[in-house]
């Protein structure tokens, strides 16, 4: 059996996996992101001590995935956004603090690689996740493997230029996809519409917008809900062609809050898609609603400790 | 023995590769570019033959490279923007000709698969290869084999929009990265301030404008030249951080008649990409010239036609 940890900037969540996928025990604590690096791994560690007290003598390994930059290949965090956690060798932290294999990766990057082992991109060879969230994370599928890199650092998925912003993004650089197509972009791009313009709009009575709300609004027709939710699908659009032209995968499989729009994303996603294509009766990866939910992330972690303490 | 043709907007090249990957034999043809793909394609084989001559019984399979979107797997050519070539079965069409095995692929991935096999991207596992011509091309290596994508329709990099552009690209969109980075680009660009500003430049006095010009203008710091090359770097980057975001190469060689400018365009463009990164002290790839000039496109095909003969 294998624990699953994902660490998150609001929860600490962590799992233990048998050996066929299935999620046979959860538990969480709060994340603290402004606290000290030591302090959250500590409760990590915690973590997984009280979930291998409940399977003594049957866990193999432990997968970390992590909010941020994370070298694949040395377990290395660089950079976190929104947790505490910079530059931190966290393969030998942890090991340290648990006595097992410990192995870390970004958490778009597991989350993907749980779809690919029993969610929306099972037995596919060519394909990726796209997880619309508080930004945008992912990972991609080449030739039935996921993609690492030369130096473990690929599907930096969101940080690709798409356009050009009015903000910056927080790595940075101006026109990065996830200032366009997050939930965070969709609210921002709401809230500057809503200030903009008079027209009415059943936005303006919320007291907290989110990005749900938009959707729903733009389902009912809403004219600010309905031109932001366009403004999103047509970056959403423009970034999903960019990996159609470079990487040309079989199955795109969209995640996070935002997909649970369902086919109110796919279809007009689809028709911006196929405007956009070089030659329009090109054959393209087909969209799809990635599977696994709330779960992915401990489902991907584990999904790496079982693979990687396999050689 | 395997024969490679290049087929080009310009000419049609082809020329013997023997075993070891060295060119024997060369002949070329005008392409003919607006003529019947009939025509085209005979003068094709009119070429192979010629050479078949030279090696009677010795050539095991011929390899073409079309300058459009070809489906790697199923060797169709779906569309070329400079020569008339849409919607051709040409390996059926070229077997028919010539009784002999062909295949086919995009002339930019081929010459990224010779640079793989004897050039700048030899014993490399992940890398690529971006040709900076008429437009941009190229090909990408993962895990040591070349990305041909679920519908062999990958690598089209020139078409990653990467920002938002005066002109639109010839495939439709706005903002592909050949709009800004390709020699093309660089001219129309340098027009562009000739046309708006009176600033003085030594490309004032030029009957014809080509990138040479403009590199040459941009290296004794006349200012229209330096301000268009920048403006050119300033997008090369951007497009380059994309792919280093993405898929984490380890090294991107540099093709095409701009890069004669040699480390005129390395330093500039490592200073750029550098200032680009998501964390500055990232790994990242390195960037070098390609190594085969003009024989890239025949041999990339020769050895695509070993590579597919030999299963």
């Amino acid at each position: 059996m294998y624990i699953g940890v994902d660490i998150g900037g609001t929860n600490l969540a962590a799992g233990v996996m048998d050996d066929l996928g299935g999620l046979v025990m959860k538990r969480s604590l709060p994340a603290g992101a402004d606290r000290s690096t030591e302090a959250i791994l500590d409760d990590v560690a915690k973590l997984v001590n009280e979930l291998r007290q409940a399977y003594p003598d049957e866990i193999r390994a432990v997968g970390i995935g992590v909010p941020g930059v994370v070298s694949k290949e040395n377990d290395y965090i660089y950079y976190c956004p929104n947790i505490n956690m910079v530059k931190v060798r966290i393969k030998e932290e942890m090991e340290a603090r648990l006595n097992l294999p410990v192995y870390a990766d970004n958490d778009g990057n597991l989350a993907a690689l749980a779809e690919h082992e029993i969610g929306a991109l099972k037995d596919v060879d060519n394909g990726m996740l796209l997880t619309l969230g508080t930004g945008i994370g992912g990972g991609i599928i080449v030739d039935g493997k996921m993609l690492r890199g030369a130096h473990g650092l690929s599907s930096e998925v969101g940080h690709m230029v798409i356009g050009e912003s009015d903000v910056l993004c927080n790595c940075g650089k101006n026109g990065c996809f996830e200032t366009f197509s997050s939930a965070t972009a969709l609210i921002r791009e709401t809230k500057r519409r809503l200030a903009s313009t008079e027209t009415p709009s059943v936005l303006r009575d919320l007291e907290e917008i989110d990005a749900k709300a938009i959707v729903d609004a733009a389902r009912e027709e809403d004219p600010i809900g309905k031109a932001a939710y366009g403004w999103f699908l047509d970056y959403l659009a423009l970034g999903i062609v960019n990996f159609i032209n470079v990487l040309d995968p079989r199955i795109i499989a969209l995640g996070g809050g935002l997909s649970n729009a369902g086919s109110f994303l796919l279809e007009p996603l689809e028709e911006r898609i196929k405007a956009l294509l070089f030659v329009k009766e090109f054959p393209h990866a087909k969209l799809v609603i990635a599977q696994l939910t709330n779960d992915a992330g401990i489902l991907g972690a584990a999904f790496l400790a079982r693979q990687k303490s396999k050689g």
